[in-house]
């Protein structure tokens, strides 16, 4: 088993990655004074209850705990304000006071969803991610826990630490291979911002990673938390260092916003975004080959780098002009420096943006 | 002018206590390090609009602050998510960003409102409250924000501390007279839980307070301010003395919520629910001129120490039963031991409870 340690002062917490590790919950549980006097929540969806719920209800129970369970659809219409009353709503009827425990079984959406539950529900009470996605790596690190806006993604949320994650590599065997794929961007982006070394791995190892081989991805994943685990220990409320982790971010949730949700999967997205980004660096003067690499370290991972032809300029551009990562009107990208290195770049000029955008649609012509 | 400093280490704030404050916002806000570059809101509602909002605005735009405003319906049922989500949508509209405020003007409603919104916009934004009545001298103090969830009052929230609260005394001048008693009973129950001396205070000028005589106003906002403000600092997140500020709240959430919320107003609903509490203090052996004295400090202030006939007294427990009062299961109580000292009694026998409530029915038998 493989342990990464989050360092936020009282508010740290480890993250258990492994197999088999869904079996022993009640001992990590107990290690980390959950009590078993207080209810538990399990949030979860319909994609991955069928496989992991009853089992998991069953272990827990026989270690002593008491819950409740609340399945969601799978998929991002359910981060919305309605489904998150209705988990309220179970929380409630479940009887789950201040030391009750609400876990999130499931993926990014589940553990923001729960995790938003979570840290409103009575003003706050604990919370257990079991991320059963490779993106949610990324989701599982750092305490940002949100729900949509009709407007725009994750507007409205909170920061709220779990007490631990539990990463059972088990439940990662059965993904599709877009999800594998979509959730290796995520993993791939942590080299390109902080470790050149790791993202040329990622390349080297994209067969073994796709194919979910176990041991390439535990130290896939081991090494994605403890970068994403480090920039966060630096700058828990993303004052600053932080934004780095938002690198393919602004275009990529534009991207996810003007198709629809769902109709690309958000590591796809991002992983155009990094493409864009790496556009960008070479029209501010990087270096091309930036852009080189990168394409081809997404394409071994079987990622996009390109976005569908009817996706509209203005549209992306307008959709940008909702995304938090806009202080106070201006426009700000994080963009590569080299493979492994970011800088933050304020006041990115609007005309440059619309060109990238331009030539990341598919058939547009890429000239770095 | 009054001040009255709330400590909370890198959260703490101040209060400013006085007339014609209002006027000088935007002197408050530049020594509070309130940006003119970011969007501010103001949320207020339909009570408080038409005779503040407009001169909020022009003095905040005379100071070089861009605003956009948000009027809700005046009263507890815009404490809904369906009312939070329509003013975040405002603050999405309004081009808030993460450096931008939110400004509650009004009330306790207001004020929970739109500090949940605050807490929660883009993870955490900056919030300042402007309270315009007495009622919000204890909501303005220690950062508990939240909505209601239909079950249950206050479920969904968090603790968001302020940057300042700004008390116009002038605003509290056209306050409809059951509002100022309202406002008075959480005055008076700081005095209750830690301060005898100011209880009878409040006695002795209670035909001042009642005709808001702005001398014995000031004081006494400073004074209830001050304690609420020295209990929130040893406990910022209710983990233990915080309690003792719910003196009267558990019997008074269940009577709001059983005869409707509106029906009663929240002062007068914890009124009766701290004349509960001296009721049940004698029924546990405590010294049953407390009953008394606590009684005629609430009439003094024109406030019931009854509740209606109609009320059931099983609504009233089972509405309990929701309350996040009950840590783990058990009923807790806030018991006054004395006038100006109370205590946290855990594990109070619901059959007590029980002969409470039926005494504190309007014409039941009072036998203390």
């Amino acid at each position: 088993m493989r342990t990464v340690n989050v360092d936020l002062g009282d508010r740290s917490y480890p993250i258990y990655i492994g197999s088999g590790l869904l079996q022993h919950i009640g001992e990590y549980f107990k290690n980390h004074g959950i009590s078993t006097k207080s209810p538990l929540m399990i949030v979860t969806d319909d994609h991955i209850a069928p496989t992991y719920l009853s089992s998991l209800e069953s272990t827990l129970s026989a270690a002593g705990y008491e819950s409740v369970s609340k399945i969601v659809k799978a998929g991002e219409p359910s981060k919305s304000l309605t489904v998150f009353e209705d988990v309220m709503t179970t929380a409630i009827e479940g009887g789950l006071d201040r030391n009750s425990t609400v876990i999130a079984l499931g993926g990014g959406v589940v553990g923001d969803l729960a995790g938003f539950v979570a840290a409103s529900y009575m003003r706050g009470i604990k919370f257990v991610q079991v991320p059963t996605t490779i993106l949610a790596h990324d989701s599982s690190v750092g305490g940002k826990v949100a729900v949509n806006h009709p407007l725009a993604k994750n507007m409205i949320g909170a920061f709220h630490q779990p007490e631990l994650v539990l990463y059972d590599l088990d439940t990662l065997q059965t993904l599709p291979p877009r999800e594998v794929s979509a959730g290796l961007a995520e993993m791939v982006k942590h080299g390109l911002i902080r470790d050149g070394d790791f993202a040329r791995w990622c390349r080297e190892h994209s067969s073994e990673l796709v194919a979910l081989d176990p041991d390439a991805l535990g130290y896939g994943l081991e090494r994605g938390c403890s970068i994403k685990a480090d920039v966060v220990s630096q700058d828990e409320r993303e004052n600053g260092l932080r934004a780095i982790l938002n690198l393919g971010h602004t275009i990529g949730h534009a991207i996810e916003a003007v198709a629809g949700y769902g109709e690309y999967l958000h590591g796809e997205a991002i992983a155009i975004g990094m493409a864009g980004s790496a556009l960008l660096a070479g029209r501010l003067g990087r270096d091309s080959s930036i852009y080189d690499e990168t394409v081809s370290m997404l394409q071994s991972l079987k990622l996009p780098v390109t976005m569908a032809a009817h996706l509209s300029t203005d549209d992306i551009i307008k959709a940008m002009m909702h995304d938090k990562k806009f202080r106070e009107g201006h426009m700000l990208f994080i963009i590569p420096e080299s493979i492994g290195s970011v800088s933050i770049v304020k006041d990115v000029p609007v005309q440059l943006v619309r060109e990238t955008i331009d030539q990341l649609r598919e058939g547009g012509e890429v000239l770095v």
